[in-house]
Formats: structure tokens, sequence, C-alpha cells
């Protein structure tokens, strides 16, 4: 955060609103961040083809090992994968990158590719969502969620605003990958998916695209979505018979700092109930679709929660969009059984670790930009 | 197909394969394509930024009418329905189509967002499985599929090989939605899912990311690729207890006269089959993700055919991946059964008759481009 915040005195030194950017950044709560190219790569602008090919090369070369882990933790091989739904909004390429997954890393043809690039933060939360379909579907499968978020590729340095501004000092780079089975296995048992999109904030969050690649935009108004969404969360609770200010964990998108402090009020849960979320912020930074996947895998660092404690999980991002689902911890490995409340619903077990790969271990300087 | 190839002699007059290229346009068998703009104005290139302008304005105007369509025809209305499955691969927008949809439509808050850029031409198929997963988990559910493909915004004028002409006499654009019923309704039943990537072809159908937009490159290798996939469609009905040589219909992607041809050699089935597809490839052009959805319009339109004949839906894109399933024919808006074969397996209802719009009835005159 030190860097950051000299590199924005440094490069924007005449910028009017600097000292209330410095301030947004310092408030973030982020300490750390991970960034796949060295700072003065990254606050170059190579264009955007280059970009892009900047993001194939690095998920190519740093993709895979996340996912072994994942396969590793979960037991499985990766013939034994049914669906691999991959998440990110920060590179764009066709055939999506679970084309050349399949090819390289030994799942088999005919497992389903579910690419999902449009969803941006909110990808993590609809990634597991989806995988719970999939798996109430199909109850033998197994699902392969994977998150690559390079959001430092998206630096453009002509975009001057001051969401702009403290975008540059939020956003992270990271990778996770999480495995979930339709049968046995120790994790979170989804019982309940649903979706939420607050009205008329469809340019909120957004995407300029132009030929310099993907503008991110973002509106002041977002920090304060959370009055919104919060009857959304108690709602799906409320369907499913729980109370969503009454869980025994939180698996949160940490969008920053505001979000969870407003959803800690608006639910009227203590802020200690967002641990695993606030320590990804703060180490990681923002790191979009991956940020839910990330303090999942802390929750499980910790020992995970007591059998059958109730937990949310929620992700947050453009449209704007909430995907939360609801969910037991289990370490029984037993096969799924149908869910009281809803009837048509039926359990799916989200059982391996998720992990996350911010570079630590690479050749790469930790380095934020 | 008479003022494309004039086109092509014009434009290309010194190019030295030129004869080539004429004679793979006329190969085609594209008789008519619609394009969303103007011939001058699809010929000009203002810049990624100005074309992804034009995707979201025009989807914006014409996607609506298509949906009330299908909502129409499946006797629906916005509130019904659970997800939208929205596939385009011509534009690209965060957040998706899909949000501004639900925002302008009257469809719930709580709709699921699956929006999907990245399968191309496979993508068809692909929403009609995904859709066919999330009516087997939730059978109360209705999902719309909407395919949107303004294929001639991805012309790129610099692209000079015969591929690149090829697919400049060969694509169109399309707009096609249909409703799936996780229960009731007349159409295809379907009862089997199935998807398959062609090992070690990723590079044969692809988008270059650049400046200037999405460059597509087709290897001349494509047109041969049903040897390896009808194998994998024959695999897939041998599953189900099926024999893909002999059902009653076939609602295939037709990416050109030679999938279609080679499809028939390699399943032993009259050309005459394939019959909605060809309808679709000679009055429309290759719609990418929108074909399917054109061809199953022309069956419904054919009056259907006999109660439970039994079918097979395939889209073939980018991977190169094939997305199948297998269904039959019902009007009889029962409720959904289990499948003896494969077990975990349900059946679902596809009833909506699926629908086309291209631009018959705007404003724009038809153009070939």
């Amino acid at each position: 955060m030190e860097e950051t915040l000299e590199l924005a005195r440094t490069i924007h030194a005449d910028h009017p609103q600097l000292p209330l950017a410095l301030r947004l950044m310092e408030n973030t709560g982020v300490r750390k961040r991970h960034i796949l190219r060295p700072i003065e790569e990254t606050l170059r602008h190579p264009g955007f083809e280059e970009r892009n090919a900047v993001y194939e090369a690095e998920a190519k070369t740093r993709v895979p090992a996340v996912i072994h882990r994942a396969l590793e933790d979960a037991e499985l091989r990766p013939a034994d994968i049914d669906v691999i739904i991959y998440v990110s909004c920060t590179g764009f390429m066709m055939p999506s990158l679970t084309a050349w997954l399949i090819n390289t890393m030994g799942f088999r043809s005919d497992t389903r590719q579910v690419p999902i690039a449009q969803l941006g933060c909110a990808a993590g939360g609809a990634a597991i969502n989806r995988a719970h379909d999939f798996c109430s579907a199909y109850p033998d499968a197994n699902a392969l969620i994977v998150a690559c978020e390079f959001c430092s590729l998206c630096y453009q340095p002509t975009d001057l605003g001051v969401g702009n501004l403290l975008s540059n000092g939020l956003f992270g780079d990271g990778i996770a990958a999480a495995v979930m089975r339709g049968k046995g296995g120790t994790g979170v048992s989804l019982e309940r998916n649903g979706s939420y999109l607050v009205p008329e904030t469809v340019d909120w969050i957004a995407y300029d695209v132009r030929a310099t690649g993907f503008h991110f935009k973002l509106d002041k108004r977002v920090p304060g979505t959370m009055e919104p969404l919060a009857p959304a969360l108690k709602e799906l609770a409320g369907q499913h018979g729980w109370n969503a200010s009454d869980l025994d964990f939180y698996i949160i998108h940490a969008g920053g700092p505001r979000i969870l402090d407003d959803l800690s009020k608006f639910l009227g849960v203590p802020s200690e109930a967002f641990r695993f979320s606030r320590a990804t912020l703060t180490e990681y930074g923002n790191i979009a679709s991956a940020v839910v996947l990330d303090a999942l895998r802390r929750m499980f660092d910790e020992g995970g929660t007591p059998e059958s404690a109730r937990g949310l999980l929620a992700g947050f991002g453009p449209g704007i969009t909430a995907e939360m689902s609801l969910g037991r911890w289990t370490t029984s490995g037993s096969p799924r059984s149908a869910v009281s409340a809803g009837g048509a619903v039926t359990t799916t077990t989200v059982p391996s670790k998720a992990f996350i790969d911010a570079y630590t271990d690479t050749e790469e300087p930790d380095r934020a930009g």
C-alpha cells in the first residue's frame, strides 16, 4: 500500500482530487497485493492485443498448478471432472481456456465447458451456484470451478477519474480453483442458491470496451449497495427457514471495506463474522471473482467450523448482481439428501478446499501497483 | 449471394486466390443473408469501440421483440422465467445484456443470468444443454435461451486469407430465442446431453483479440471435423440405447455445406434428414449460435413430428467443441419422468417454439455482404 500511495503521489501529482483518491485508497484496508508483472511493465500500456496475449500466456503458465492443488485436495483426478466452470473478466479468449485445459491436463473429452466472462466480481458466486445446479441435476458429478483474474492487465493510464484511481489501488491479481462434488467430501454442503439484481444500477459497475481494451467504470454509489442487497440476502435465508443475521459463517465478496462494514451493519452481525473476507482484502486486495473462493479457503485453513454449522456465501458484481448460496459445513461425506424447505432443491456438497495462488511461490517479486 | 460474389470480385480483384475464394463461397449454398447495417457501412471499420457500441444499441433495439415472441408461444410471462442463458460471441458487454433485459422487460430481480461469450457457434447447443441441466435440477423452472449474433460486426477488411474471404461470404446476422420449460408444453423433451472436444484442434476456430476487435480465424481443416465428431454423436446415442444413424429428426449446426454432407455420410442418414439446417444455411447463412434454434423453429413450422419421435440436436464450434442432446418430440405436456438409461438423468421438456428474427420485418433492407 505504501508503494501504491507513493506511486499515486508521483504519477498524479497535479490531479485536483489526489487527496481524496489517496484517502480512499488508504481506507480500503489493503496492505499488500500481488500483480502479475513488474510494476514498470504494468504501468505501461502496450496495446490491447499484447495485454491479451500476456493474459493468455500467464493463464496457461499459472492456472494448471492451482487446479492440480484443488484436485489433489478433493482426491480426484482430472478424469473425474464432469464440468469446468471457468470465470474471468480480465482477458478474453475464444476458445476459452477450458479447451486448452482439457487438451493439456488430462480432462475427459466429454467434459462440459462453461466459460463466463461477463459477471465480473459476481462470477465467483455464480460459478459456485451453477456448479451447485449442475451437481443437483447430476448427483454423481464433480464440478471444477476456476476463477482467473489478472486485474492489473486492465490498468488504463489515461483513466483519471477518482473511481479509477481508487480501483488502481484496490484490485489485485489472483487465481482460485475449487472442486464441488455431487456426493461426499468435506466442506460447505450447499442447500439453496439465488441471484438478485439491484434494479436500475446497470451502469454502476461496467466496462467501456475500446481499442485499448476494457476500461473499468466504478460509480461512487457502488459502496452503498449493501442497503438494497441486504434484504435480498435476508429474503433468500427466509425462504430456507434461516435467519441471515444469525448464521455460523459468512463468505462474502470483499469488494471494498464499506461493502463489508455496511453488510455487517444491515445484517446485524459482528464484524468478526467477515474475517475471512477481510483477510483476503487486506492481503490480496479485491481479486474480483476469486475473492469468495479465497475467503472460503481461509475458512478451511482455520480448520472449518463445527459439523452442520450454517453459512452464507455471496458474490457481488456488475448488474449490480448478487449471487448467493446457503449451506452447512459437513465432514461426513454422506450422500446428498432432500432438503425440507423448497422440496425441489436437493443438497449438493462443495467439499474441496478452495485454493488461491497469489504468486507467492513464483519468480515474480511481490509488487503493489 | 450474387451481390456477395460481385463485391468479392471488385474488392479483391488482385487477390491471387480469388478464384478459389469465389468457388468456396458459391459452394456454401447460401442464397441470402441478412445483415444489420447497410453494406457500405458494414464494409467500413469504424473502430472496435464504435462497432461494440453498434452491437449494444442494435441488441437493445432488436432482442426484446424476439424474446416476446418466444414467451408468447410458450404462454409464459417474463416473471415466469427463472434463468436467462444469453449466448453471443460477436460483441462484448459487461454487465451482459441480461442485466438490461431484466431491468427493462419485467423479468424478476432474482432471475439467474448465464451469459456465455466464448463458445462461438457451439453456444446454441451449449445454451440448450445448460438449460436442460438447470430444468433437471429445478423441475418447476423455466429457462429462456437467447442467441444474438451480429457476425457482420466482426468483418475485418484487412484480413485477406482465403478462410476470411470465405467467412465474409458465409456468416449472417440473426437473433433467436427459445423457452425451455421444466414441465409441460410442446416441443423436444430432452433426455440426455453431452459435450465433446476434438483433441488438439484448439486453434482451428479462434479469435485473435486485437485493438480492431475480434479477428476470426478459420483453419482449412475445419470442414473435415465431422469425421472425428460423428463417433461422439454415436457414442452419446449409444449411452442412451439409441442409434444415432436411425433417429427421426436431426437439428444440426449448419457451419457450412460440408459439415452437413459429411455428417450425413458418417452417420449414414439421408441428406433430407438435415433439411431444417440446410434451409437455415441457404436462407440466412451461418448465423453462429442461432443456427440450431432457427433449425428447430423450422421443424415447429413444419408442424413438428409424430409424438415420441426421437431426435438429435448438435451445435459445433471452437474448441473444437460439440454440444449434443437427445430428446423426443412431445405434445403431451406431461410432467417429466425418469429415463431408464443412465438413471441419474431426468427428462426435461423444451416446449416452446424457437423463434428467429432475421430482420425481415425491420426498416433495414436485406443486404448481402
